[in-house]
């Protein structure tokens, strides 16, 4: 036993252990005819995908899951991309061999949305056309047209029916949407710490970051590629970003009004507190990986969704669904409350699609669903061994 | 009473009708000598004062009451500057003949902070020293030192004994620091919607807000006053307050998804949600009435606010104090949320100060104290007119 363990201790220190699903790459796949109709009229052609897979497909290939990422997020959910990463991918505590996603038992496929900079084609990408990026000539893209691009992905993969779709927050949104969209195509659906649309509250939030972003000289009508880009502006959105994804108790509890790198007030408006430290540092951090053009395009998104948008009432809107559900939420989310998560359980159970859903204790708000929590991967990893048991039976016989 | 109601409709058309303190004028006081000594170790001098009173005081000087103003409030509390004015002072449901606030028997006093805009002495004052405005060489002002400064001003109107000092938000804080500072010198405190200390959350807001201004190339390090001003840096600031001064439900309630102007999805990053639109317009008229260096300012000052400051804790903060409490807070602020307010209670009746606490049910969130409420008037009212009988009784003989 001791032997084991240290062992696990020598893999940790490498690539996460026996756990951990290693070393993974980013794959891009292209695809250009037909091109990709969008919702707002005009259509997307070539479409790049990024998207990473995990385990092995059986051979009857219903053993998929397909994870999608929230607003900051990328395909790499598991693994490192090199020996020396500091960190690994996103949701790597969920997805890896013997965790909730558990590759030895499922395909995990996660691929970056359309309208990103992970890969994906955005508004960072050359506009064929022009032969420049695109820039505010890229087309409007909801949660469906990131849906649909998925789905060719998922065709061009040879995956008829995915065992689940599965995502938190915007993620969240696009499982839903997928299973809304295409019930035929998916046995089940992980929606957590979602909604089936976002709170007019949430609409401001992002508009707030979208003001800033636009009102940096830099960002210069969207047109900024070849040369600085709005740094401030992004900062500051991510900055209200992070507020939103962190409770107030939380915030007491890891800064509370302790000072930074001092004992007493400065009476300046430098750095004050540590809350503002954590902030600013945020902010900093997040313009060197994301592009704002992806950022006003992505909450745009995310405003646009709601389920019920093209049906009389969410409930309509789930009528022909077939999958069954898991809905998670968390205790201290506010951006995304528990009432929201009830909405769309009452919706789904008034069409007697089996749901199961669980309000979790989590004192670390909308982020949770990005943190270690047995009872989260306990749901997660139940569910989908019960529907891979009801569903992939014939499969593991082939394996 | 038809004849009654109808004059009073008349009334009500011209200057707010028999309940209204009418047309009132913001007076100004100077102070020089000695020097105004800030928390930060500099002093002020000279120091404007900008002030209103409407009521009379009475021969005993024992029937004034202070009220403060939040962040972006001013000495214009009720009443009308001209006959043609669209709206009264900011708290005029609360103030005047009759209202909760009874003009008839109480002085009400009302000034504009040090470090603001509407006439007391900030950032856009006249520096001595230069002869240019101060810009960000004005001094860090902490909420005790606008209490400093109008202690000043009450010393001035030869008034020795408030009967009350009252506020909401940051006024309450200014109302609770005057109680601790000055316990001789006030005999009832109304603290409303606020807090003893402003929590890792509300800090992070502000912080926000200070960072959108100083992004803005318009800020100039703060010496903008012969140019263009920072507009889009502060209208954000103010967007991102807006959304906490509301609760989620009364957005959902008051914009919803509802869509501005349009019926269907534009598809552009123009207004879209009625409530993008309802903050646009929120941010840019803003920008008209407010300097950009006083909301760093009082952000700051609001942020450093802590009543345990320079005390071992929160208890020992009220142990001289001997003004009576009427804490009041609403069921749906989520920035000043009622276990703050309980925090104070606590400490207030660990010291044996007689406290009336209540919260008060209300879907406005924090704005609620701005609104008529008619649990908050008779509360108010209430309790001066208690504290008035205690401690006014010879006055009213006198009058």
């Amino acid at each position: 036993m001791a032997t084991d363990d240290d062992l696990n201790v020598t893999e940790d220190s490498a690539l996460g252990g026996a756990r951990s699903v290693g070393l993974v790459e980013t794959n891009t796949w292209t695809f250009a005819d037909p091109p990709l109709e969008l919702d707002c009229g005009r259509t997307l052609s070539p479409v790049t995908i990024a998207y990473e897979t995990y385990g092995a497909l059986n051979e009857a290939r219903d053993n998929a899951v397909l994870i999608f990422h929230a607003l900051s997020g990328d395909a790499h959910v598991a693994g490192y991309h090199t020996a020396t990463d500091r960190k690994p991918g996103w949701w790597d505590i969920m997805v890896g061999p013997g965790k909730a996603f558990d590759t030895d038992q499922y395909c995990v496929i996660c691929a970056n949305v359309i309208g990103g900079c992970k890969g994906s084609t955005g508004p960072a990408s050359i506009n064929p056309e022009t032969g420049r990026p695109y820039g505010p000539d890229f087309p409007i893209v909801t949660v469906g047209d990131m849906v649909k691009a998925q789905k060719r992905l998922i065709d061009h993969l040879g995956i008829d029916r995915l065992l689940a779709v599965a995502g938190g927050s915007m993620g969240g949104m696009l499982a839903l949407d997928w299973a809304v969209r295409y019930p035929d195509r998916v046995a089940s659906v992980l929606a957590i710490a979602t909604s089936a649309r976002l709170s007019a509250q949430g609409i401001a939030f992002n508009e707030v970051g979208r003001q800033a972003i636009m009102a940096d000289p830099h960002w210069a009508e969207g047109r900024y590629y070849d040369g600085e880009s709005p740094r401030a502006g992004l900062a500051i959105a991510r900055m209200v970003g992070h507020i939103t994804y962190l409770s107030d108790e939380q915030m007491h509890v890891k800064f509370g009004r302790r000072l930074q790198d001092r004992e007493t007030f400065g009476y300046d408006f430098r750095t004050e507190f540590q809350v503002e430290s954590y902030l600013r540092y945020q902010g900093t951090s997040f313009v060197k990986r994301f592009d704002a053009n992806s950022y006003l395009y992505i909450t745009k998104a995310i405003d646009y969704f709601d389920l019920a948008n093209g049906h009389h009432s969410l409930v309509e809107a789930f009528r022909d669904v077939r999958a069954e559900f898991l809905v998670l939420s968390f205790t201290s989310d506010w951006l995304f409350p528990t009432g929201q998560a009830i909405e769309l359980v009452r919706a789904a159970q008034a069409n007697g699609i089996q749901t199961t859903f669980m309000e979790i204790p989590s004192p670390h708000g909308h982020d949770s669903f990005l943190l270690p929590n047995p009872q989260q991967e306990q749901a997660v990893a139940g569910f989908l061994a019960k529907v891979h048991r009801q569903n992939g039976a014939s499969s593991r016989r082939a394996c």
